[in-house]
């Protein structure tokens, strides 16, 4: 995606070094920094803390991860234990995305087939790369069925622009082209309608008032920065059009776990009759699990993630303690958002509604 | 109330200096500054600016300025006219509290009746101070009747800590005692009923983790600090017993301005079967309006509040900047909860339920 001119993606492999590199989101959008994941713990450590987050791009982090283990190990004999061990620990890195288990799985499989040290470590090269291409053109798909929505919210609104709230950052940063909630936005964008999008900051780590303002931004696609409890109130006076959001995992039944407080806002939605879609690579579908309430597991991180905001002051990125020291605070990342607050999924597919005979609709190999 | 064994309100007149003093609410938790408001200006800076905020509170400075601005004129023969106007400026410091007009107003029609200057400025003063006793009577009565309800859920829950989540700070800080929302629950943990208070940090300002945490902390309740995106997930795994809010005004027929995101708890609450209660002196009811989303005003206030934030590193106060600098923000300080998804009102005369008969019924004479 465009940066000041130049193309770039969250994650991608250096032929020249081999080596895997993403951005480092946690210093946007006030420093834009490169690392370099040369170790399963770099990329264990890079998932943790989040360089990088969003389900299609862990998953694609998994993926290439898988690749930096193989390489890791080096070829001194096959010690297959070690290998699955190191596998199962990156798997482990974050617990609420599914995308993670799936790339790590997938390629963690093709290596597995393959006979002798440098045919694994190609093909569970070729492996990953097809996943990271496979998501990108699932983006653009997501993109361009989502386009729909948008336009004939335009039509209706005769040249009035179209009001998109977004929480947290499934945007191209999350994923490696084009995004998933804001994929619809960009391709309505490029198309020349004309949309503004509201920014949920997205407390504690603000991935939308930090990642998806600067993408937004970057692209030229006016947006405003709001707090996350203003949605409802924007609602109920008829200023949101249209709610899209990302997911990091939803069940076979259309229960859609994201990011905290995705659930309020599919609330609000429902309340004042403001369509809410959630847009996704099939690769975030669960589909072994039915109630997402009970059954997708919600990580519990870092309190200080809550006490401190980290910004930028005189030119420095600093962190400033915001609640008293000796307050507690409880971090819980994700919610789950019911199938019945959901008025769609965006696929790479197509769109539909949002229980199991209509997902299963779209992906019948699934039943 | 307890700072460090020592009694404090947020308001008070000092008898020797003659002069009304505050705490200046924006340096807590990190430092506890008291600021003197000698003119009209300061007071309503005071207010703008929110060293004071919280309705009650909002009232009591308001009530405590006609006096300030008597002082200020001096016995210069009485110019009515100077003294209307610089009380209309100061009841329009800010718009969405209806306590401010309430306080101005009754003290302003309090010194105009009184013959002579010093009549004027005594009868000011006296008046101000009774609107100051009587709202820190009114939060006692408030916390007398809130305790009633805590006591049943204790109760039911038999030796399980009674969970409260609250939003923004209607604590001490924002009235003279006991709070509103706060009330409550400093009446039941005065009481030994084991209680655990959820604070919403509540964006933009963080009046939750900066103000509930600081007071609650102070006075020895356990609490925790949580993003306002939370309450949801909360609420859908039984971890809220109960909601307790502040408002800034209530309509006669129940709708609620409190601060921006109560409204999204009210709809968890309402999906999660969780009560939600509103707890108010009737002075923040605007016995003139009935439709809250049509009627009361919303202030909008300065986008750096949202794209700034404050806090303590390294023994300073500092503020860093966190989305993009050109993305611009919006700033909504209040919403509207309909009265329908209000459980019931904690008064000083009493609970009530959140529509036009029950609240009348409470206050005949408002009919």
């Amino acid at each position: 995606m465009n940066v000041d001119g130049k193309q770039m993606r969250p994650i991608w492999f250096d032929n020249e070094s081999k080596t895997v590199k993403v951005i480092d989101q946690r210093r946007l959008p006030h420093e834009l920094i490169v690392a370099d994941l040369t170790t399963n713990d770099l990329v264990i450590h890079a998932i943790k803390e989040m360089y990088v987050r969003g389900a299609p791009l862990i998953g694609a982090t998994g993926a290439l991860g898988v690749y930096v283990i193989l390489v890791q190990q080096g070829n001194q004999g096959a010690d297959d234990a070690w290998f699955t061990r190191e596998c199962a620990r990156l798997r482990d890195a974050r617990p609420t995305a599914t995308n993670l288990a799936w790339g790590v799985d997938r390629v963690m499989g093709k290596a597995l087939n393959a006979s002798g040290y440098d045919a694994r470590v190609s093909a569970a090269l070729k492996e990953a790369l097809d996943i990271v291409e496979e998501e990108a053109v699932n983006c653009r798909k997501i993109g361009e069925f989502g386009l729909s929505i948008i336009k004939d919210i335009a039509e209706k609104k005769k040249g009035q622009p179209v009001n998109i709230l977004t929480h947290c950052n499934a945007g191209w940063l999350a994923c490696i082209e084009y995004g998933t909630a804001t994929a619809p936005m960009y391709t309505a964008f490029n198309a020349g309608i004309d949309i503004h999008v509201w920014v949920d900051e997205t407390r504690p780590l603000n991935q939308g008032s930090r990642l998806t303002a600067w993408e937004l931004g970057k692209h030229g696609i006016r947006h405003t920065v709001i707090t996350d409890n203003a949605g409802g109130h924007l609602m109920q006076h008829g200023m949101v059009d249209l709610v899209i959001v990302g997911t990091d995992r939803t069940t076979r039944a259309g229960d859609v776990a994201n990011k905290i407080g995705t659930y309020l806002k599919a609330l609000a939605a429902r309340d004042n009759n403001v369509p809410f879609y959630v847009a996704l690579p099939s690769s975030t579908f669960d589909w072994t699990i039915t109630d997402g309430i009970k059954d997708i597991p919600i990580e519990e991180r870092d309190p200080d993630e809550i006490k401190y905001v980290q910004g930028a002051c005189n030119g420095k990125i600093l962190s400033v303690l915001v609640p008293p020291e000796n307050s507690p605070a409880a971090n819980h990342a994700f919610d789950v958002t019911p199938a019945r607050l959901v008025t769609g999924f965006i696929t790479e597919r197509g769109i539909c509604g949002a229980a199991e005979d209509a997902i299963m609709a779209l992906f019948p190999e699934k039943k």
